[in-house]
């Protein structure tokens, strides 16, 4: 396949659009103008995140294949809309293309995208081709409506509420480590390979985040994109709270379990500080409790776990049978 | 300045949020949340669009200021706004820094963004911030509000309308081609000073853009981020319809022509096939040019020239005293 730079922006552009299916009826103008135009659902307001996928900092494209990148970097967005609550309306995709990236990669890049816009509800409505005269970056901006009074903030917790956490942690991380070991992806088994797809390809917490702000049962959220660890130091922080988890409560991921065991790393730990496992967490008062599960049991067979309390006193504590001992810091990209 | 790497990415989005007022009421969260949360004008339609510089490829650090940098990224997407009629109401901010990047060249650049973005209305509501292996990297979406009937789309115009162009052309080619050949800042005339402005610091037409859209006056309109001779290519060939442009009617900027007839270019060929001058271009129906010609009269002084009308047969040309040579094809970026 020819190297993109020997099409042209227009010609890629065009090669794009062809890749998505027609927009619903709210997307009055889509790819193709100056800009897109939406048109708002009756009674929401507008929530809207950017985040963006950088080679060699993010994913490696030795590793990764352009279709698990592609929805990636979608999917890094909807995380942060589920944490609103909101609902994916629309999505903006940018990409700076090195010059020796190929139109087979461009292509199943941007397949790997809209399939994932497509089912989601983010449909792809514009974006921007540059070229890159280093690394692959795509920005992503996604686009959701939520009910004002369905809002999940994350500044709204208090002391005594009940953090609870979606699914299982320190996936991401283990998959993470794992092809920086080098692993053979053949020889791997389910638990390893479970963790390897959750650093691939997250997938956001889109329904559990929208059923909770519906049932107007949790008092604040957060996703877990720098980890558990980070995700509930800012909660707390925000709430001028502190936060004790219960170690033996964290959900680990088996595969991550079985990964930090071997080498000697606490799992729990290991768990609490990995990021990009692009889970939730709530904060809950304990009066809303049995409302909040109620709600989470309609999320599809998602796991919820409740892993702690907010607290008076500040600062932020693994508890392990009564010893407490300092959160780790959040896992840093940067 | 220490570099930025030394700070982590909670500590500069932390610098970054000092540096931006209090948003207006319309933004019910801004920075800090998972997600920003915007409440919709009533009346109107959404606007989104997403635009990015690239180093190198867009601009050279070596010769732009990092707060000219931060306000251009923001402006080409105003121009795109513009070309809707649409009025900014919010932005995100996507930046990949490189580790050299120091903290003064990011407060920089943040100033710029930030000073643009509150004489605007494209209040900074959220972004994201990465470490770039490579090159500087900024995307911006920019979100505007538009009634749906006073939208500006490019792909409605008619074969019969008027062609008009805001401002003058091939500025911004000839201050780009100034930089290139080393030119020294401080020696260059009013004309040249004038090429470089509008190189490094385009100004959106938003408030004619707006007029333009109220008066529903315009049957098409366009920005002119890859030139003229893209823009009126695209109208036309969005209209089913061939354009051609009088050669005599091109303003174009006296520093263009200077540095242009100095170099053995025609002048009227390097203004239209020139990038990045971010004016608009209209289709108008004859019938009404005058209401057209009464609306951007209350565009502060803005000059708008008549230069060519969509005609039945394909093609795109300029016609210099009745004879016909095709334009120029577009200004490529990529």
């Amino acid at each position: 396949m020819p190297p993109i730079r020997t099409l042209g922006e227009h010609a890629l552009v065009e090669r794009l659009r062809q890749r998505v299916g027609p927009p619903p009826a709210s997307v009055l103008i889509g790819i193709g103008d100056d800009a897109a135009v939406l048109e708002p659902d009756r009674g929401t307001v507008q929530v809207l995140t950017t985040d963006g996928l950088v080679e060699d900092v993010h994913f490696t494209r030795a590793w990764t294949r352009p279709a698990a990148i592609g929805a990636k970097a979608l999917a890094v967005n909807l995380s942060d809309l589920a944490a609103m609550g909101a609902t994916p309306r629309a999505s903006l995709l940018s990409l700076a293309l090195p010059d020796a990236f190929d139109c087979a990669e461009f292509d199943e890049l941007v397949d790997g995208y809209v399939s994932l816009a497509e089912r989601s509800g983010a449909t792809l409505v514009g974006g921007n081709l540059t070229r890159s005269p280093g690394p692959l970056m795509i920005d992503v901006t996604a686009v959701g409506a939520v009910a004002r009074r369905r809002l999940l903030r994350r500044d709204t917790a208090r002391v005594g509420d009940e953090i609870f956490v979606t699914g299982v942690l320190g996936a991401a991380a283990a998959g993470l480590e794992m092809l920086r070991s080098g692993i053979a992806r053949m020889g791997v088994d389910d638990a390893a390979a479970a963790c390897l797809a959750r650093y691939e390809s997250p997938e956001a917490r889109t329904r559990c985040g929208v059923i909770v702000g519906r049932s107007r049962a949790a008092s604040a959220a957060i996703d877990l994109s720098d980890g558990l660890a980070d995700a509930v130091h800012r909660i707390a922080e925000s709430a001028g709270a502190g936060v004790v988890l219960d170690a033996e409560q964290i959900p680990v991921a088996e595969g991550a379990r079985a990964w930090a065991s071997g080498r000697g790393i606490d799992p729990v730990m290991f768990a609490v500080a990995g990021g990009e496992d692009y889970e939730l967490a709530f904060a809950v008062s304990p009066r809303r409790r049995g409302r909040f599960l109620g709600a989470t049991r309609r999320c599809r067979n998602l796991q919820v776990t409740r892993i702690g309390r907010l607290v008076a006193d500040r600062g932020a504590w693994l508890s392990t049978s009564g010893r407490l001992e300092p959160l780790p810091a959040g896992f840093v990209h940067f």
